[in-house]
């Protein structure tokens, strides 16, 4: 089969994480037969500096008429004191906006190999952990009017939080799919007892479940979500938020984790499109010293050969490519431990491809 | 001196633990030659109970005519199914806006002797934790406009975040005085790479620490601070934030310090009054069994001593009686461990009263 994937590469170690996890995928191309076309295209820094905008036309455009998108990471502090709407991040805001990518999907997951990194003590956490965060994306208070305008005390600036039925039975029916594949357990994480619109959240979402009558749904205010996801994080298999908690919970998450270079994601819109990145940021201060670790991407590709190519073996291959390296004790320097042998990031990206 | 208190006892074991803070306090007053007048008041579910609803105007009256608030706990599944406005939780937001209480003063301390109890790791947290979470109380999406209204995709339910200046500058100052009175160093967290209402917070608070030369100022996303809180959370020194952001990493931070029944909290209004409880609920599922841990609501009127009457060295006095306590291997059940001396709720607040 033949891909079109659109890449951006980014800023900081983006380039070179992306890089390695194109070599990752045409090896699995080579292996199984199918052919990855990459059309790159810029955002965040990078575009600020060549093209004079973070999120240029262009850049939407492929990203659109392509199957699927690549992005490394965007940001760094050269381009920290632009006015808001003209940083980085706002390419990444844009681009969530512009493709309709309305759900994404962060799992947290601690690999056996790494367990030790995890912050959280052993009694609690054991050796592994496997949550999945579906969080709401195109939504919510990110994409609500803003401004200032005359209130109570003053001139105030607002932002509005809102949900339509629409908008929360989309990112529903991925949170019920999600667990229905996993162990059949969703969390619903809302303020119901204070938000009008975590109580529609909270009512659509459990009309839902009568369609889902093997998931079994709870629901929980986000202040005691922070509290459990430390207290007893095993008690989750799917999450399901919207945008500003879901912000706040994945990245919680993924410190339970203890290796955020290792944590992939997916952003989903209609018809399985997807853009796929790892979590982490672009890391300015390591960039161009072969010392990322470029695996959080290499697991994303795996993320996007089974959310929008449905190629679930490819993707178990990469999968089982990561762990085998670190089985092997291979590491990059963040999640380097005693007895275990660094590498750096193009030698990391070998070691996989060679599993494969 | 004379002081005049309203006491809220509240739902579940809010009576049990109150009973015994107000022994603490008549043991305090003995010993000081103070005077505390307590007229008892109800709110929450023994107000829809007794009264009808969950915050009688006359509870409102009698703790705007007292020196200060102390209340146990509200809430239980007994209510859980009356319509949102009826419900206990309702008394919680309702005082607050009705007394003023813009500013809640919530530590996350891990006491020497309980730090087993800690989830994360030895060699994060040590053997102490001491921060300090101001969170704004009155104002952001908690009291802003709600409903339901015509959307991009139909009708929608809204909530709206907003902060006038005013009301950041007040909450900037008890945080800015927090830290002065301690290890001098701030973190504002907030939302500013998408929030309008945290951008104009980030100005208001940057601008403010022109006027405390000596704090080091920090800023830091929401996202980041809930990941922060995990990975490493000595750096914090004072923490401030916004209603919403505070609900959660307020919850967050006391989930790591392992031991909630442990945790006071102090809501302050103008004039130093204020509002005291422990951050624990009402655990109906304990009440009138003499095992709750009436540790937090004592330590509260720690804090009611400190803030509101400026009597510290009564409040000294109690931190030290329960360290002591503590310290002898006395614990509820909720913060035994092995080798420690189970005690229930009278007994746990009759070896505080005798160490006074
Ligand atoms: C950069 C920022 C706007 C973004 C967000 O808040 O969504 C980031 O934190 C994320 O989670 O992808
Ligand atoms: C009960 C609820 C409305 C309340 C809040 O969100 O403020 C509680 O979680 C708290 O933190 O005191």
């Amino acid at each position: 089969m033949d891909f079109n994937l659109a890449v951006i590469k980014g800023d900081g170690i983006g380039p070179e994480i992306v890089d390695e996890a194109i070599k990752v995928l045409n090896k699995i191309g080579e292996k199984y037969d199918h052919k990855f076309n990459f059309t790159y295209v810029k955002a965040g820094g990078d575009a600020i500096d060549n093209v004079g905008e973070c999120l240029p036309k262009k850049t939407v455009e492929v990203c659109k008429n392509s199957d699927s998108v690549i992005l490394g990471a965007v940001g760094g502090p050269k381009w920290d004191d632009l006015p808001g709407d003209q940083r980085p991040e706002k390419a990444l805001l844009g681009i969530r906006e512009a493709l309709g990518l309305y759900a994404n999907l962060r799992p947290a997951i601690i690999h056996k190999a790494l367990s030790e990194a995890c912050p959280i003590k052993k009694e609690i956490i054991g050796d592994s952990l496997d949550i999945m965060i579906v969080r709401e994306l195109t939504g919510g208070i990110y994409f609500g009017q803003r401004g200032y305008r005359d209130g109570k005390y003053g001139n105030e600036a607002y932002d509005t939080e809102s949900y339509s039925e629409m908008e929360i039975r989309r990112i529903g029916k991925i949170a019920f799919d999600t667990a229905m594949a996993r162990d059949k357990k969703l969390c619903s994480v809302d303020k119901a007892n204070v938000l009008e619109s975590s109580r529609l959240w909270r009512k659509v979402i459990t009309e839902m479940s009568k369609d889902y009558p093997e998931v079994e749904l709870t629901h929980m205010y986000v202040d005691n979500a922070a509290m459990q996801l430390v207290r007893n994080p095993k008690q989750f298999d799917v999450i399901v938020t919207s945008n500003m908690f879901g912000d706040i919970l994945s990245d919680e998450a993924s410190q339970i984790t203890g290796s955020i270079g290792m944590l992939p994601s997916a952003s989903l819109g209609e018809n399985s499109f997807g853009m796929y990145e790892p979590i982490h940021g672009s890391a300015p201060d390591i960039a161009g010293k072969d010392m990322a670790n470029p695996i959080a991407t290499i697991l994303s590709m795996a993320m996007m050969l089974r959310y929008t190519f449905n190629l679930n073996k490819e993707a178990d291959d990469i999968e089982n490519a990561v762990a085998q390296v670190l089985d092997k004790g291979y590491r990059t320097v963040d999640i380097k431990s005693e007895d275990t042998k660094e590498v750096g990031t193009k030698e990391m990206g070998r070691l996989i491809v060679e599993c494969l």
